[in-house]
């Protein structure tokens, strides 16, 4: 063999340098995914401690039902079928108390109803000998499969029986299949229920017992906390078009209140499916069993139908307002008003949700948004739009057309709020007046003075 | 015993003629029931047909694999083993081939990770000692439990992972826990494997082979469908609007296009999941195997975006338009036309997604709309708005400017589609002229003139 040259060592002294660059490369690039995924750890932990509350439960269930390959006297009753036990804490142990109940309810029900049928199904294909069992058999499985995978495509079952319908298979074919090698297969179908409760049951009493996460209640915060982002939204709203485009001071994209409401446009299947989930919780707390989980999600479609205007309105904070007159000033105040008021009124509902408590005082918040409204009208139809340029106040006759909408929504959901606080029996019974019966006022007799609402002790007056 | 009296015995004749009438409500009622529930079952099938072929499919997966159990050769390596084959069928068989695959690899590659980490826990376990064993199984049963738990928040697991993190844990209980009864691990390990392997392939085999439903496929047709639907309402919009505001004929309400379009409203869940799916397929007819479906999403993104501003704009189609002057006619006209070009524009989209080909004449499109959205600036601005009452005009100002934003939504989206069209190797490469390079005509040399799209042959002129 030859020695290296003077090349050949600097080539690889060369080598080993890149070799090192690349390895230190990688290892700050490991560092890096490392750190990451430790933050993100930490992230998911902090934003909802529920996460590691339930990752905890799940373990203990998990070693609970162990015990039962671990004790003798346990595992001498069901022998390995122990092991379902084991699997059906696995499959079943779900976040909320309402979908841990719901898919045990399905487990166990579908393998009674299966178990049921499998044995029915055996018993008839044994009478009918030995070739004509394994035919029968196939005949079977064929038709039930195929039968109960169609059932699972009906909507209301694909809601809340799917899973059960997925056991229920399973389980037929189990029992029905093994019957052709194994006769004693009553005793099967009956380890398979009895180990299936056991595992359940202890799903259902760790998910129940320890720290609860009710399905129902996080419907409720949900569909109070979108109130309260698209609330937020137009707080700000009013102050970030009209003041600041005037002086512009930090990039709009950027305030979280403004890109808040975004996440409500998507919520409608995060909604449907906590109240699925709802729906098998039994009362607990403030909450009865037949709790109207409906009209929240009635709540939550409102909801959403409002943040739909709200993004329309977003579309318009990068327009910017340029009129500096009279009639100008006047408009501009009364939208900030009407979308302060709404923000109001929508916070008051949102809090009424959580609390559990009759929006008392939100009626007071929509009469103001009437008159606020039905002054805007009044500005609208005056002579004092006739020196104004036509193109200079699009943009505010959009914003003001949208926000006039937004109110329509704010009643509506207002409304909705008034009848689940209804059929909830919320507290606090302090009915305020009726929303439709509040009392309108003429804008002839408004028509001199547009009054803008007491607590911001703004007067516009209107030539007529 | 007492013989009935002339009054019992009308009495009874009432008893039994109530119950008749009871019986009959009652089987009217049922039969009311088998009805709808024969209808409905018609409709499902008759709405997408894959339907029945997917239960056909999933019996026939499931008589095949049975086969084990009949089959003396095969029941003799396998054993009471094989039914985690029937088993495996009935739980990974999904309706499209991306979520067939992507759960059966969950399952098997999780199986084997698992099935070695209990194998290893167990022969830990065994180390140290009989009271020791059960223990040291409950410890890691429970770590293991409690931290793949956790990891299941982790979005990105969350979305492609779950189900395999769920075999994960169940996996590792079976073999780990078992191991303290039986011995023969090992080889439990290895039949679990190969069972689910054989489940999982035959699934695979049956899912690609009869009349495959392609997840990716379903993607595309959402996203294009979810754009012609918009192309729809637009359509109609204009005529809708304008036109019937004058002659009321029918309720606005109760015609199809107004209403398609709020599907797309909430389609969010559906794309993503079917994206997903996606992921998982092999190349197939004219798919690559790594095709852009980020893509898609974005483009849903943008429509449902657009979505959003149609909703507002359908808000407005209860409030009726009250200007029969000049320039309301010629604003009336740019409307329509805006709208009939915006709806061409997204129905070429929409079909150059759903053939794979370039959306080459939608630039044309883009180019009439960016004119008419001239010419209406223009309009705008001109003098003619002297005369006219401003509350009048307050609605159709409103949506002008909202069909102004609709038109920023379906320039995006045809520049997605076309970046789309680019990565994804549509065919019929006739590229047209840039989007963003289109001739830009002073609104100063239109002013005398404001031209409507050449193919309506409506001619505005506005006096400056």
């Amino acid at each position: 063999m030859e020695m290296g040259t003077g090349n050949d060592y600097d080539n690889n002294i060369g080598y080993i340098s890149t070799s090192l660059t690349w390895i230190k490369g990688l290892s700050d690039k490991m560092k890096d995914k490392v750190i990451e995924f430790v933050n993100m750890t930490i992230k998911l932990a902090t934003d909802d401690i529920r996460r590691v509350i339930h990752s905890i439960k799940v373990g203990l269930a998990l070693t609970i039902v162990s015990l039962f390959y671990y004790f003798q006297a346990l595992y001498d009753s069901f022998g390995v079928s122990a092991m379902w036990a084991v699997m059906t804490v696995v499959v079943v142990f779900e976040f909320s108390v309402g979908a841990t109940i719901g898919k045990g309810l399905n487990r166990a029900l579908a393998t009674f109803a299966a178990g049921a049928l499998g044995v029915a199904a055996h018993h008839l294909a044994v009478k009918s000998g030995n070739t004509g069992e394994p035919i029968l058999l196939g005949i079977f499985v064929f038709l039930l499969a195929a039968s109960t995978t169609f059932a699972r495509f009906f909507p209301k079952v694909k809601a809340r029986y799917d899973y059960g319908m997925l056991i229920f298979i399973l389980t037929f074919c189990l029992v029905s299949v093994s019957g052709f090698r194994n006769d004693d297969i009553l005793e099967l179908a009956h380890k398979r229920l009895s180990t299936i409760l056991i595992g359940g049951s202890t799903c259902l009493i760790v998910s129940i017992c320890v720290c609860p996460v009710w399905a129902g209640e996080d419907l409720q915060n949900l569909v109070s906390l979108n109130i309260e982002k698209l609330a937020s939204f137009l707080e700000g709203f009013g102050e970030e078009y009209f003041k600041i485009s005037e002086k512009e001071t930090t990039p709009k994209g950027e305030k979280a209140f403004l890109t808040g409401y975004k996440m409500v446009l998507n919520s409608k299947s995060n909604e449907e499916t906590l109240a699925n989930f709802a729906k098998w919780e039994p009362g607990h707390g403030r909450f009865m069993y037949r709790h109207p989980w409906k009209q929240y999600l009635i709540v939550g479609s409102l909801t959403r139908e409002c943040a739909y205007r709200i993004d329309a309105l977003n579309g318009h904070l990068s327009s910017h307002l340029q009129m500096h007159t009279e009639v100008g000033g006047k408009l501009e105040d009364l939208c900030t008003n009407i979308s302060l008021e709404s923000a109001k009124a929508m916070k008051e509902l949102a809090s009424a949700i959580k609390t559990m408590t009759m929006p008392s005082s939100s009626t007071s918040h929509i009469t103001n948004l009437k008159e606020a409204t039905e002054n805007l009208q009044c500005l609208l139809k005056s002579e004092l739009w006739k020196d104004v340029q036509f193109l200079q106040v699009i943009p505010v006759v959009t914003v003001t057309s949208i926000l006039t909408e937004i109110v329509v929504c704010v009643e509506k959901i207002a409304n909705s709020v008034h009848e689940l606080a209804m059929t909830a029996k919320f507290k606090n019974k302090v009915v305020g007046p009726k929303l439709n019966n509040i009392t309108k006022e003429k804008c002839k007799a408004e028509s001199s003075k547009v009054g803008i609402l007491p607590d911001h002790e703004v007067v516009v007056t209107v030539k007529d």
